[in-house]
């Protein structure tokens, strides 16, 4: 069989014979093997660069976009609902067709596998989550789904065979529409027993619990299930996950690739307060105590103590606030507050969820309401990237001639759980002014394109250390 | 037939024959029949003092209380729902059963006639309404209804006849739940061409039309059915409304009946702050323009402008807030507030919502929203109450030896729609703690009582002048 030879491959045989030429010994030069990733020795119908079916991926990822509660272009896309039962049905068939071995755990984070050599050597996983929130956009956590599943399809086209197994994961859940909890999945991944205990009673905003919601989707036969989920630390040699970067820095200095050093750390708060409530017209105001400019006060506090913080890193925001009974003539008698606030300084974060605390305090006092509830749903400390993959995914950018910036990430992914358990790293790539969270999120097939480039070689690097 | 005569009737008789004796030119001389508005010379089987069924009545307001969206103790029900369709039925049985002549206009406003000997005189009408906004009690306008039809017994048990008819009405919805529009039947019975143009295009919160609401409860054909609502000024020669006094006045000084001289002017307002929202995470705090934190700035605003008026009888209140897209991750790009503000004096009314307006632009500029919409839903007039009215009801408390005190009310009531057409009276009664708007309200089966005597009596002067 004739050989092809396309420019770059003819390049790369020349390098190769000149590498040959040298001692192996300087680390800093690489066999063909170490340079590829490739078994050199193995027979290849092409050594050309790896190659993404975009046009494929972009149907994909449209296609998904339509399991939605809203109508296009948003998406809405709730755990264990209708539209995320079609949705997983629709990842598994995926990965069922790009030769992967299909299971789930009893929550629904569903494991895609592609056996390598050596199956006893813990495995290296990459994934993202593909349920949206309200009237969110199509790729936040998808493209770390399809681009995962495509990055798979890349390396076995190109003849790739993995040493470590490989495994694409789609996390059950990282948005925490339904039962106030981020990252869901991959907090559990993570072992979290906290979680496993709240689980047992947790319900959603219809009261509905967690256990009948996931029965219903077809998951957890009971309570015990739930801790069966946990894996042990060192179950992945690496976790990679490949994600837009829901910012605005890589499209603003025309990089393709965004390699993340840290995730920055997360909590939220809720918070309740409640009133006498009474007619809006009869009730003068001296005698008033009205919840809902109790609840306005803390947020316009929520938005001070972030100020004062004296770092722009700090963020903080009331994403939920609700009135009862929520009638023009009735002063609010109850008022809900959900509070999300984060940080790359844990210390800092946590000295502002204090002040929020105090704040919410002398404003119940003041306003003569009861703080009836100031929860800490969640304060989860930042997590760093493993050098070793950082190194990989630096190195892959540059094979694939794509430049990279070091960058942060301010949004938190079940990466920075999975990191609890295992070595992680993150891949960014650039989306549209840095929507996200809304439907005007965008990223460009190619920038999609070069992203999933980047996770295929940097998943062979680490398949074959 | 052997004439029975209580303490009172003897007294009364006694004083008869003395008053007898005198001149009757003297305007201070009544009459029996000025006296009591009886007309001595028919036979009666009695003349004890009115008795109220008050054990009936408690039952029915109980019973009506049932027709809810919202478990007891709280009532919601609202205009054109099933709930409200069941209640008619029920208000159209009571007023056959009294032998009222029952008819419905095209929006549901409900009448029930007694005719009078003097059928072409301008009738002497009574009501209230029977909607209840979410979370309310069971009293608020009930009372004016079912004790308006209990009044009648009264009058009918006594053995009097009207000279003038005595009409009983429920006006179709005066909780402005549903579409935004408080007092929507009294408002078209005095004549509003505007809301009758507006109504055209009137939706609810699900997007359903006026016209579709109207017509699945049974009313309305088109709409030009709807000004055939509007009645002539002097279509009625009195109106009084009994109802409860949603303040703690009467109950603090122990004073059972309330002669109210003026409803305040009430006014609302719709707000809508529109902004570029974003993920929680990944938007710094400078690159922000949250629609959320505009809305919470204005609700305080509001409380200020009001306080800062220099008067006690100044209110304001922000009932509804809403945010979009309510996530707790997701920076609010839209919210909602639903203003309602009143005033005794119109100006200094008007004064304040010109300053929410102009708090609401400088709050749009300072945090780079949008000021999608400033709607003055509603901006009307206090009204008096007309001298010949009061005055017949200080006599008929006088009467009844109940003590009165006049007062305004601070609350708005179809009656301040009632008085654009004709001469208007209310009659209060106390209530628990003043509470109402809520499922706390309350007042006592002998409150209640005294209210409908001293509007039976009210009524029966009324009829014969």
């Amino acid at each position: 069989m004739p050989l092809r030879f396309s420019l770059s491959s003819l390049i790369v045989l020349c390098s190769f014979t000149a590498i040959l030429a040298h001692n192996n010994e300087d680390p800093t030069i690489k066999t063909m093997e170490d340079f590829s990733g490739y078994p050199i020795h193995e027979s290849h119908s092409h050594l050309s660069s790896l190659s993404v079916d975009a046009q494929s991926l972009q149907k994909q990822i449209d296609e998904l976009s339509s399991f939605s509660d809203t109508p296009a272009p948003s998406v809405t896309r709730v755990l264990y609902t209708e539209k995320d039962v079609l949705a997983r049905r629709f990842i598994k068939n995926l990965m069922g067709l790009s030769g992967l071995s299909v299971r789930e755990d009893a929550v629904g984070n569903i494991f895609g596998r592609w056996e390598g050599s050596n199956p006893e050597l813990s495995a290296v996983a990459t994934g993202s989550h593909i349920d949206a929130i309200p009237y969110s956009g199509k790729y936040d956590g998808v493209v770390g789904v399809l681009g995962a599943i495509e990055a798979i399809n890349v390396l076995t086209r190109s003849g790739f065979k993995p040493k470590r197994s490989l495994e694409v994961i789609m996390f059950t859940s990282e948005e925490p529409t339904r039962f106030g909890i981020s990252c869901l999945g991959s907090r559990l991944m993570a072992g979290s027993e906290t979680l496993a205990e709240a689980l047992k009673t947790t319900v959603d905003g219809q009261n509905i619990s967690f256990l009948d919601a996931s029965q219903s989707a077809g998951y957890t036969k009971d309570h015990n299930d739930i801790s069966s989920v946990f894996l042990k630390k060192g179950s992945y040699s690496a976790f990679v996950e490949l994600h837009i970067e829901q910012g605005p820095l890589l499209e603003e200095e025309g990089i393709p690739i965004g390699i993340v050093t840290a995730i920055a750390a997360p909590a939220s708060i809720k918070v309740e307060f409640q009133g006498n409530g009474g007619h809006a017209g009869a009730v003068l105001m001296p005698n008033r105590n009205d919840a809902g400019l109790a609840a306005a006060e803390l947020a316009l506090a929520v938005e001070r103590h972030v100020l004062e913080s004296g770092s722009i890193d700090t963020v903080g925001t009331v994403g939920i606030l609700e009135l009862h009974p929520g009638a023009i003539n009735s002063i609010p008698s109850k008022s809900h507050l959900e509070i999300d606030t984060r940080d790359i300084d844990e210390e800092r974060r946590n000295t502002v969820i204090e002040k929020i605390h105090q704040s919410a305090i002398s404003i119940a006092r003041k306003r003569r309401v009861t703080l009836s509830e100031f929860k800490i749903v969640n304060q989860d400390p930042p997590a760093l990237s493993e050098k070793s993959i950082l190194d990989a995914m630096v190195a892959s950018s540059k094979e694939l001639n794509l430049t990279h910036k070091l960058m942060i990430s301010r949004a938190y992914h079940d990466s920075l759980f999975m990191a609890r358990i295992s070595p992680m790293g993150m891949i960014f790539i650039p989306c549209y002014k840095g929507y996200s969270h809304k439907p005007e999120e965008y990223s460009s097939t190619e920038d999609i394109s070069n992203g999933v480039k980047v996770l295929a070689l940097t998943l062979a690097k680490l398949s074959l250390q």
